[in-house]
C-alpha cells in the first residue's frame, strides 16, 4: 500500500493486527526522528494522550481509533491538533461516515417518511443498540430538528401502540458471526428508501485508517473526522 | 378465474372487496339451493357460524379466513367440518403457509444457528410482534423441542446482555405504507439463512383464498389449513 | 389534502386516477379562469404540449409526468416554462429523485468501491434494464467522471471474464407483481454500502406528483426536476 | 471441537489452513494406524483418489471437498465407498445444502411464481452464475418438472422482450470482497418469497466440513451428500 511510512501504536490487539496485515509498520515510537510519515493509534486512552503529545512534539500527524478518551485525555488530542492534523473517530469505516451523511440528507427531504433503524451483530455482542446505530440516530434526528433522546423508539412490544409520526425505532437483531449490519430505512405512505452499510469484518475499519493515514499527511492541523477523508465538509 | 361459482359472505369488507376485484361472486346466502359450489367468507365470528352451519345443511365446502372466534363458535366450524370440507386459516397468504413449513425444515436441520424474525409493517398497525410473526416463531420453537413463550425473546435494549443459544428474538419495525414483510433469519458462526416474505397488498391473501376455494371443492370432510392447498400434508 | 385546487390533464389514465383517489381534481381546462391553482397533466405528449401553452397563457404553474415528447412539444414546455413555473420528470417519485443525488455522492466518496445496479419489476416489463435503473447509473457515472456509454456492463455470463474496475454493473430480475425495486450497490474489500427504494404502488407517482404541484405554486418561472421539490438545488 | 481425531490432506491450501483454525489436525497419512477417526480432504483430483484408497484400505471415514476429478478418480471414490463412509460435495456449506431442499420445495408448492435467482461475489471471481447459483437453478428446475438447460435465462437487456413463464432468472452481481450471497426469489402476483444464503467467509466451508466429519463417524459405507449431514434423506 504505497511509500507511506506508518509507526502504528496498539499492534498487538485485534485491529492493530488488521492494520498489518495490510501494510508495512514500524512499532511506536518510530526508532529515529523522521522515520515516520504518520501516527497511527488503536491502543487505549492512556497511549492515546501520549501518542497525542509524541505528535505534538515532533509534528507527525495522527489517527487515531481509541475510544473511552476521558476529559484529560481528549483535551490532549485536541492540544495537539493545534499543531499537527489528527483524525479522530470511534468508526473507521469510510462507508458508516458517508452514511451518516446520507441519512441526514434523506431524513431532511423526505419528510413526512417514518424513520427506523436495524442493525445485525454477532451473538457475542452485549450492548443495543449499536454506538453506530446511535450515531446515525443523531443524524437523522438532528436533521429533523430533534434530539434523538426525545425521538428514539427502542422497543416495540404489546397490543395497542400506534407509531408517532417523529418517533425512530430501532430494531436489533443478535447471532451467529455476523460481523456488523445497519439500515436506515424512511418509510413513505407509497414508497420506502433504504440506506444499509454491511461490514464484511474487521477489514473495513483496518482500510478506513489507512485511508485516513494517506489523507491526513500534508493537512493543516486541526481535528478531523472521517466525513473530511471522504470530501465531505469537515465534521468538526 | 375459471367457473366455480363463488358465495361471498363479507363482501363490503376490505378482504371481501379485494376478492370481488379477482373474481365474481354472488351474495350470501346464494339465491337458489345449488348455485354455488364453494363459499368465502370474510365476515365476522357471528357470521362465520352461521356460514357454517348453512355450508353442513346445504353440502357446500367452506373457506373462512375470518378471526376472533369464540369457543361455541369455533366448534360450528368444527362441527360442520364432519360433514364439508372447511379450509380455515387466519392468513390466506399461500407464502406464509409455505414459510412456516420452511421454517420449521431450517430450525431443525441448522442446530445451533441462532434464530431471529424480523417483520415490517405500516405505520398504523398497532399490535407487535404481528401474529404471523408470532406463528413462525411458533413453527420454529416446535421444531427446536421448545415452546415460544420460553423461547421468545421481544425487545434489546441495554448494555450487559448477551444472547442465550436457545433464544428465538423478534424485531419491529413501524412506518408508512409498508403492507407486510416477515423475515426468519438462521445466524451461524460462518453463514447465515433467510427465509422472507413480501406481501404486495391485499391481493396475496385475496389470491390464496380463491386458491383454497378452488382447492376444497370435491375434497372429504375435514378442517384443513393453508399447508393442505399447497400439497404439503394436512396441518390439522 | 388541503385547499390546493388542481385541474388534472390525462384523468382518465392510470396516473390519473392514482391522483384522483388522492386529492379532488377538476378536469381541464378548467370551467372558468382562476379556478386552478396548479395543472397536474399525465396525458400525451400532444396534451403535454397544449397544456403547457394553456399554462403559459393563463399564468398557471404547470407538473407534468408525461414522457416521449419530441423536439418541438419539449420546446413548447421550455418556452411555456419562462413565464410560469413548471416542475417536469419521468419519474416523479420522491425517492427516487434523492436516491439519484446520494447514488452521485456515494459515487464521489467511495473511490474504488465497485458499484452495481439491480432492478425487479413485475412479469410483465419489456425492457430491461428501467429507465429509472440507468438514470441511477448516469449519476454515478457522471459522479465518477465518466459516460454510462462507456462504463455500463448489461451481463454477465461466461467462464473467464473478470470485473473491470470502472464498471457499473446492471441486474435485472423480472416476475410477479413486484412494483418497483431499484438497489445501487457500492462494493468495497471491506465493507458494502446499499442505496434501495421499492415503490410499494402507483401511489408513489401520484403522491409525488402532489408534493410538486404543492411546491410549485408561486415559484419563480422555470425548468424544475424533482430534485427542487425535495429541497436540493435544481437539477436543471 | 471434541476428541475426533482429524486426519487432513490438503492442509496447505486455503481450505486446509480455515479447517486447521478450527480444529487439531495431523497431516495425512496419519503416523501410525488407527491414530486417525475421519480423513478430510481439500487437496487435489490425484490427491483425492489417493485418499480414497488409502481409506478403503484402512477402514477410515472420509470428507472430500475437493472438484474437478475425471471419471477415474471419481471412480475410486465410488469404489472406496462400498467399503467406508465417504461425504462428498462441491460445496461444504451446511446453508447451501438446506437451501437446495428448501428451493425445491418452494418451487414445487408456489405453482405460477416466477423464479429468479441472484447472486453476488467478489471482484475476482470470473465465471458468471456461479456453480452454486447453478445447483440451486438445478433443484428449482427439477421441481418444476423441466430442465435447466430449457428453462435458464442468462441475461436481460433490450426494448420488447417478456418474460415467458416457466422462465428461470439469473442475476449477477460482482464486487468489492463479497465472500457470496445467493438469493432464490419466487415472484408471485401479490406476494414474494425469498430464499437466501450468505457466506461469510472460507470458514462456512470449513465449518461444513468439521460437521460432516462429526457425522460421518460410524455411518454405514455409502456415499453421501451434505443433505444427509443435515439429517434430510440421503442426496445420492
Amino acid at each position: 500500500m504505497d511509500k507511506m511510512r506508518i509507526a502504528l501504536l496498539g499492534g498487538a490487539g485485534r485491529m492493530g493486527r488488521a492494520i498489518k496485515a495490510l501494510a508495512d509498520c514500524q512499532d511506536f515510537p518510530p526508532r529515529e526522528d523522521g522515520a515516520a510519515d504518520v501516527l497511527i493509534d488503536f491502543s487505549s486512552p492512556e497511549g492515546t494522550a501520549e501518542a497525542a503529545a509524541y505528535c505534538q512534539e515532533h509534528g507527525i500527524p495522527l489517527v487515531t481509533g481509541t475510544t473511552g478518551l476521558d476529559d484529560d485525555q481528549q483535551a490532549a488530542v485536541r492540544e495537539a491538533s493545534r499543531h499537527v492534523p489528527i483524525v479522530q473517530s470511534g468508526n473507521m469505516s469510510l462507508g458508516i461516515a458517508l452514511l451518516q451523511r446520507l441519512v441526514a440528507e434523506a431524513a431532511r427531504s423526505l419528510e413526512g417518511f417514518d424513520i427506523e433503524i436495524l442493525e445485525t451483530h454477532h451473538r457475542y455482542k452485549k450492548d443495543s443498540p449499536s454506538g453506530t446505530a446511535l450515531l446515525l440516530g443523531e443524524a437523522a434526528a438532528r436533521a429533523r430538528g430533534t434530539a434523538l433522546s426525545e425521538a428514539a423508539r427502542f422497543e416495540r412490544h404489546g397490543r395497542d401502540d400506534e407509531r408517532r409520526a417523529e418517533e425512530i425505532g430501532f430494531a436489533v437483531r443478535r447471532g451467529g458471526g455476523v460481523y456488523g449490519e445497519h439500515d436506515v430505512s424512511f418509510l413513505g405512505e407509497g414508497e420506502t428508501v433504504s440506506l444499509s452499510h454491511t461490514a464484511l469484518g474487521r477489514d473495513a475499519f483496518a482500510r478506513g485508517a489507512l485511508a485516513a493515514a494517506r489523507w491526513v499527511i500534508g493537512k493543516e492541523p486541526g481535528l478531523y473526522g472521517m466525513g473530511a477523508v471522504l470530501g465531505l465538509d469537515p465534521e468538526r
